[in-house]
């Protein structure tokens, strides 16, 4: 999949999930980004203090696509890197393409997977088997 | 495969690996860490010199799964972020899930793979053939 | 693919797409670097600027194969950690392999893709349909 600038990566993702209704999936990606967010979860107020980065590259992107009971589920990390080569990274809250383009690589796998809450941490955890 | 909380993620790989008996694989993950430990060759010394941090997102893992004669054989690279986003990494010598969970995405190859200990460096390398 | 000390990546990627005849790849890889020369595009001077890291572990490649009118086209994006594990990165001009090793991870595609050149930005965009 290739995004164009201005494009939502989570929602273009998202939707692709839809479209190819694609049971589960991992994917990696890199680009050029316009911002994107990351949040570090506080585990004692339960949600992410954020904070968002512009034109950045995105030095690495791996990611999942579950479903939960509202429709796809996805799970997205990077690496962002700045006009001096300096990275930061974390869980991404959200993501958008700078100029030039995003280049996100799918493997689709044939299993449905799905993702719940749970408590007490209010965790949004992929339901499979430890040994899968 | 997802991991949770205390999950040693080398062992569970290892274990992976023998259990399905996977001839070699490719992975990527991300994840919470309770803490992860880098090393850094020191070419003149042989060793890693390790440095430990706590409590971080697991920005990207990649890494592969072969065979030594003693049993399956994890090299895993990985990015880590702490709660200022700020990025450090490099060579994976142990890793333990956080809270949350940690996804790791296998790719299964068919070919069965070896690493071999090569001398001078005492480098673990991954025997295939350069055009493979 | 295993590369070896001095081996140039790109040019390895690139002869491994000509010889193998791959019509696209998404890949993942790591290893260590005797040197990596990072570039951020600078979109008025429409060229990159370039920085070069010395002895420094990969902690992750993700990148593709495509082709333009001249043969091979790779893209690849990396983050590149020290001695100190500190984390630089972004889109990579060259990367020549440390001593040990550099591990590269190639998911082949079936379908052929192609790079061309977009104005006004003069970036070197993979020519696939968005939903793809």
């Amino acid at each position: 999949m290739v995004l164009r600038q201005d494009d939502d990566v989570l929602a273009h993702v998202e939707n692709l999930a839809k479209t190819e209704n694609i049971p589960s999936a991992s994917f990696t990606g890199i680009g050029f980004a316009s911002e994107v967010t990351f949040g570090f979860y506080d585990f004692k107020a339960k949600k992410f203090n954020p904070e968002t980065f512009k034109k950045v590259e995105m030095g690495s992107l791996t990611g999942s696509v579950a479903w939960n009971e509202k429709g796809p589920s996805i799970h997205l990390h990077g690496i962002a890197t700045d006009d001096q080569f300096k990275a930061v990274g974390g869980h991404i809250l959200s993501l958008r393409v700078g100029t030039g383009s995003m280049e996100i690589y799918v493997a689709v796998n044939d299993e449905k997977l799905e993702r719940k809450i749970e408590q007490p941490l209010n965790a949004n955890v992929l339901q499979i088997n430890c040994s899968q």
